[in-house]
């Protein structure tokens, strides 16, 4: 008997469904490839959920979402919709409220460079030859963003602004799981990264982390400042497998890591909840500048959707071969527009076709 | 009658005394050219000040940096008193009380890279051809390093780590002032971080610095969120003119800025309080593996003075001379053993030569 996994798909805007659907083509190879079946429910989001349903959320797509065993999100936004009120937009009317129905803690950002891509980089050639892989796991529903007290006091020159971070032990410890259980995947190595020379919350951090990370003796465990970090990421990035990092550091270091790529539309994100259930999209934005030509890059889309292969549905293999189609297409010179560097050996391609080349090379 | 400035000396430990010499010699022949005198008082910190005087801050070097108009800072600490409670080592020790006596309140650290040294930086020659220099202010007496309340609350696994970030409007004010006045004499850019998405106190700092900006319609403000400025580092520094941040994303941003320099060893930061008084220091540490050897770079500690004569004592030509004899001595191929790269052109020499060749180019 087939495995089946049920899919909530939402396109959402922009360039989201173009890229979608050549998601979906792999989907559909890996099925027949894998003794493997994905049930897809459609579901509208962000601009199209307003357009078509009144809210960038709409309660039926909660409802498949709540049916399914993930999600696979496209993207969303666009100037259509920037005069509505900021909580009802599509990025902040969308993405908050599923981060908190289906509690995501968990944010993996893989910064990878495709030996095939190095030139893409701003990093010189020596730093970045062969390539570098690095996975940020970053805590996604604590810390400063999220923590009360928050607000401005009093009136006029007399005004103070307050955040609050905080962080208990059950949000540290969960994190901290994700990253080790990542870790074993790949190079069994983790970098925690705190303050914990100026900041309590680090303190704490580093201690659970530690205790934590007792259960995992295989892997490998470092702790790094933040500022350090920033730093050691433009020296010398292929120092680092998996990153740990609270809600606004992994904020920060997962975006200079995915721009020390050069491509950045090519990267996947995954946001996971305790279980299995995770939302996987692109870390790229709906491009709403190039939609409807045809001409997107679909790599960060399809990664996506091995991302949820391999955390959500435990088919490793399948991810692999994902990945390894996507970078097999790359070494064969395909390019996009937004890769495109008409160096010898490339060839442009539109959508479809770079989406058609990663079935064929599965 | 020629102006006079009383300046505190404090070389401290590692290479500090060594590369201190080299800018008081600098001091020397720029009292020559201009119509200028600079009163030392020598006076011991870090280590030096736990061995002569029994504390990593005596009353005795307080007393004479109160005496004096600014404080010339070398650099502390070294494997002998890593022993020691941190409180009373070199670093926390000398630099916290020293921030807190004097009010230093705004530090400035320039990134700057010299079109000769570009080699240096891992970033492609593409992208930082003929050099870059930001400046980075960086509030440094508030925000969550410093806020109440703070610490660790609970018992076992009920523990809550909890650190606040607190900005009060004139907290605000007066750093913008400080980065506003310093762009006035650069390119006349301001960039001001936050993450005014999430953060209250980044909404009440961009309010504050869009009224504070309004005194400088010379000057031209923008605003960048703290994650997207992780990014744009990496992407294109030369963007970038003076950036100005609260405290603990200027911790992050000046470091990755450095690095982006590759050659951290040459910055040099200054420490300032209301009015003209300044603390001036090479943004790198006391190197103890070298200290001793007549090797080490004393270019951060010139440039440290330079900027002392730039922003406590307002010599503005003196201080455009020092960074000149720099650049000049570094396009002629001079360079310490930190800096050499044996490429053809260049010739290795060691503190004293380096600081000898300076002064002539003065
Ligand atoms: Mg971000
Ligand atoms: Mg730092």
């Amino acid at each position: 008997m087939s495995k089946s996994f049920k899919v909530a798909v939402l396109p959402g805007d922009g360039i989201g469904p173009e890229v979608m659907a050549e998601a979906l083509q792999v989907l559909d190879a890996v099925e027949k490839k894998y003794d493997v079946r994905f049930e897809r429910t459609f579901a509208n989001v962000g601009g199209a959920g307003i357009d078509l349903e009144g809210k960038a959320l709409p309660q039926t797509t909660v409802d498949i979402c709540k049916a399914s065993d993930a999600i696979l999100f496209g993207s969303v936004g666009g100037p259509k919709w920037e005069s509505l009120p900021p909580d009802e937009q599509p990025e902040r009317g969308a993405l908050l409220p599923l981060r908190k129905i289906f509690g995501l803690y968990a944010n993996l950002r893989p910064a990878i460079i495709f030996p095939a891509l190095t030139g893409a980089s701003s990093l010189k050639e020596e730093v970045i030859a062969g390539g570098f892989n690095v996975l940020v796991v970053r805590e996604l529903t604590g810390g400063i963003y999220f923590s009360q007290p928050k607000g401005i006091e009093g009136q006029g020159r007399e005004r103070i602004g307050i955040d609050t971070m905080r962080y208990s032990v059950p949000e540290i410890e969960r994190i901290t799981h994700v990253a080790f259980q990542a870790a074993r995947k790949r190079d069994k190595r983790v970098m925690s990264i705190d303050k914990a020379n100026v900041l309590s919350t680090s303190v704490l951090w580093r201690e659970v982390v530690e205790t934590v990370a007792k259960e995992y003796p295989d892997v490998k465990l470092s702790h790094m400042y933040v500022d350090n970090a920033a730093m050691q990421l433009v020296r010398w990035p292929k120092q680092f497998d998996v990153i740990l990092c609270e809600n606004m550091f992994g904020d920060i270091l997962s975006d200079e890591a995915a721009m020390l790529t050069g491509s950045l539309g090519m990267l996947p994100s995954a946001s996971l909840a305790e279980g299995s259930f995770g939302m996987y999209e692109p870390s790229g934005g709906s491009a709403p500048d190039i939609a409807g030509q045809g001409i997107a890059n679909p790599i960060a889309q399809i990664l996506s959707a091995s991302m949820m292969l391999r955390y959500s549905f435990a088919l490793v293999e399948a991810a692999d071969a994902i990945d390894a189609a996507v970078e097999k297409v790359l070494n064969q010179g395909l390019r996009t527009g937004d890769i495109f560097q008409d160096r010898p050996g490339e060839r442009k391609v539109n959508t479809k076709e770079m989406g058609a080349a990663i079935v064929a090379a599965l």
